[in-house]
């Protein structure tokens, strides 16, 4: 039986919808079973810091709408470091905090693994990101709040695009994962995905585009994920651009406001339920998993598995495109 | 192999968000494969009276972020006769459809059962209903969309349940289903969800009020789904205001606005694979199934296991809920 | 020149969203020009209970986008009585509070206008409610964001009216002024608006609605303002199908989902106006009075008139709605 | 009197939400009224292409709510030339339309007023672009809609800018014109608006972002007008980051989303109002006169003086930014 008495909790990464639900969802569920929590500011950081502070059920009321984390988040080079984790554990002991509950993505749960290894620490992480790009877990916090982001974005350009010919290149998140560009292009009816799992051979997408055009007759939009391997939809924009004077290209890069805005009912959801196994997990005494829930059944994932592990793109979606933009 | 050539498409029943997404996914899939389409206007009902036209790519062009149905829907009292599903079936045969794609709910499927048996007629059905109540799917097209609205509505209406001691009661849709009550409750943070599936002892539902009064010192929400099971909102809200008139009681009945609305980015792509799977299984000789998709893979459900069996309640979600709302 | 160190802010009566813009707004322009701001928690209450708090430019960051009111809102029946109002000056004396801006609508002022005059005390008051019924500004805060969240879910309606001839009553809010229920009316395209302002004969009624179907062959929307004088949209619609038994009569009450969500650009831009008006009203030694924006100017209107005035619907919005409603 | 019995209506340049709500109002007013009337797709472009058809009540039904312009725009090259104006007014002749309604921005009035003047034909403007930089109306149709859209967008990207001294240059639409920054700075609390009208010294904006970070310790949002005066928020960006090394600067361009979306209740209500007065400035043989509504009034202006004059902007606004972003 677990001997904790106290979580402490922390976002950390890049931000992602949902990360307050699941702060609410870690906090209530430890407060049920008769565990202190304690919130840990900035990530690892306020774990260097000590900018800790005790929660109650009133510190995650009426959070579970918000966008962003109430925990702030940042990126630590402390952490990476043996000198600064050493300075986090200390932190820990101090402030009589037992376990903890990280929030956020792979670079988050390679920080967990490393630190509860070193320091036999019990740690269960939850996936936030939008990114979708966890092995282990069908969905990640934040994923499909982003992808509904840029559904709406998509659906306001594609109001705009009614003259003939007008190509759009869009940029979505994904710098190793095509889940955004590929089920953002089946949502709004695009033309295409460019994701960095497939690799566009020129031909294919001068093919593609070609098609576009000659079958529709109208304006096109091809979905772009923002990654080294792609490369971008302005440096696509400009090589087709450059064939294609005759067509009007234009690009748009949905940037930051992807990270944003109250998270949709699946991601509160998601969150609600993976905190509360967050604490079910540290109650039977798992540790150093990541909470998952795959066909709906929750999981525990070790986080080797997790980061190391790739999610493979479904390649019935990509038929699905495929045959839907004709 | 299929001798299929002509493909009808209809919606029926109660509309859902997602069902224009679905007939676009079916025409393109249908005519990518070399099928011909018809649209049917009205459900059933279309098949009586005629009001039938042949579908391009075009006429499926922009809707897939509209709410509602471009097929329109009705109920058809003619349908259930047999002399009425012999017009039906001489409108088949005279307009040269050779296979029909449904899109609706219970009632729709059962239609769409009873004359497929009856004439050896093959159709393929699509679950689209808001209240996700058909068995071999993870969700309906539709319920998705549905849960959101529920859940910006309740966002809404906790922005100004700032008193002490207000009580809201607010209904949802779930006839037979208490899907959205559930986990719209726990989207929202509501602090209990009355649903058909477990009968609530009104000493259960008082404890719950008064733990939600005594623990939060603010104001409470219940999602309670409209059922004769549930007794609905104002009947409970009645209730509960005789036996502590010292609470402030409101209820506000979401109603109609549950079924409109662009639909969510899950539900677009649901539909999309759903409608593209529903030509597939016309190819490998499939009829009488609804397409499901169960742990994100696509299923045939012969109609009467769809229709028929319960669809459970995960009890895991209760515990949620009634962890998370101390 | 204003003596005038303190301010203390308070919202009342029903919330409106934009209340915390204006709050913000307020103390922020406050504390620009060197006062020192106090939040007042539950409307009036909180002068007789003393729940008031000092408040910096940080306890009004971020909220700018929030619906509701931060510092809560109550009727307050002590405030009614010369004794309540005794005990509230002691308080604002205690406090150290020079000046008041009060946040509400007509009762809110009311209060205000008694409270001022008894103990010549310096009041500025915000037109905080959805109504848009008080004299002497063009619109009041919070009632573009109810117009735009009644449109949305008329928006919603309309996907699913699609058989023919169903007939819709929405009921929305507006007890004295038909100004939701009429601009509404424009901007969902809807048949008809039921007014307070307007008396609807019977008769009108029935020829409007047989107008309706007559001419659109398909479903009506008539928006109903919820007023003692209209009978709401619950009577009129037992009426209309009493009459008319062939059409398929609905009704949706929006209810308290008028009052809440995140303000519009609109409201926004017009708190923050107001609130930064009211600090430069006591700068100029101006009390008792309401700040209105009337063709694009500040104004400052006296307590009296705000109040008792009424704000006439303008003939040309009827017209307008008679003409596209064909 | 006027002798007019067929009214034409295109739109035209840039396209704008509440433009079908525009096309709604001038058809169904116009029939209302005893004319005819024709829809010309492309804007000029159809009158050179002949690409006209008949309007009725139906086909403006259902639209009032859609982003984008059923009529399609286009820029149009021969419009511009005299041999190209002849084309256009054969085709009217030919088509029998008496009348024009154009709906746009700066160039397509130019191009009407140059029209009408030549063939002294009779047309009337609706002053429909985002950018609400015509003289004469209080607001265009679109540009509240506009503002909204770029408001969720900062709002979104307020929530994920939670990190110490991060600053954010998001670039909004406005060529001449300021009001979508300025306004849209004061709707998101951002800290200040760079605008073409005023010439923002190189010195201004450092001391003003070296206060927002002073002030604030937090990050820091400012909102560009994508201008040749402002220099976009690219170039801004960089300046800043060259200075400030220490300082995450980041860039967001808002773009094409900004012109999308489905229009807010003032642009559907303000097209509604202005399509109908089109229609009585033509019955009143009002022509070359652009609609607008000024102190809530409508008003007939030239063409000229919509063009050609200044429309300043408000320095209270300027005023109320800097106090309440302190």
């Amino acid at each position: 039986m677990s001997q904790i008495k106290c979580v402490g909790i922390l976002t950390s990464g890049g931000d992602a919808p949902g990360m307050n639900a699941a702060i609410r969802a870690v906090t209530r569920a430890a407060i049920y079973n008769g565990f202190e929590v304690k919130g840990i500011y900035r990530g690892y950081k306020g774990l260097i810091t000590g900018e800790i502070t005790p929660f109650k059920t009133q510190n995650v009321s009426n959070i579970i709408q918000l966008g962003g984390t109430i925990l702030k988040t940042a990126r630590c080079q402390e952490f990476k470091t043996p000198e600064g984790r050493k300075v986090a554990y200390d932190t820990l002991v101090k402030e009589g905090i037992d376990a903890l509950v990280v929030i956020g993505g792979d670079g988050t749960l390679t920080g967990a693994r490393i630190f509860a290894t070193e320091y036999n620490y019990p740690i269960v992480g939850l996936p936030g990101t939008i990114d979708n790009d966890l092995y282990g877990t069908d969905t990640t916090i934040g994923y499909d709040t982003a992808l509904n982001t840029i559904m709406d974005a998509v659906d306001k350009i594609r109001d705009t695009a009614t003259s003939h010919e007008r190509l759009f290149f869009i940029e979505v998140m994904g710098r190793d994962a095509g889940f955004l560009a590929l089920n953002g292009a089946i949502a709004t009816g695009a033309e295409a995905a460019i994701i960095p799992e497939i690799s566009t051979e020129v031909d294919q997408l001068e093919e593609l585009i070609k098609n576009g055009f000659r079958k529709s007759k109208n304006s096109s939009i091809v979905l772009v994920a923002e990654s080294p391997i792609t490369g971008g939809a302005m440096h696509l924009a400009e090589r087709v651009q450059k064939e294609y004077p005759q067509y009007d290209v234009r690009v748009t890069i949905l940037g930051h406001i992807q990270r944003g805005g109250s998270p949709t009912a699946h991601d509160r959801i998601l969150a609600s339920r993976m905190g509360s196994a967050a604490i079910d997990a540290l109650l039977e005494d798992q540790r150093n998993v990541m909470i998952g829930i795959r066909n709906n059944e929750i999981e525990y994932i070790p986080f080797n598995k997790a980061i190391k592990n790739d999610k493979p793109i479904d390649r019935e979606l990509l038929n699905t495109l495929r045959k839907l933009s004709i």
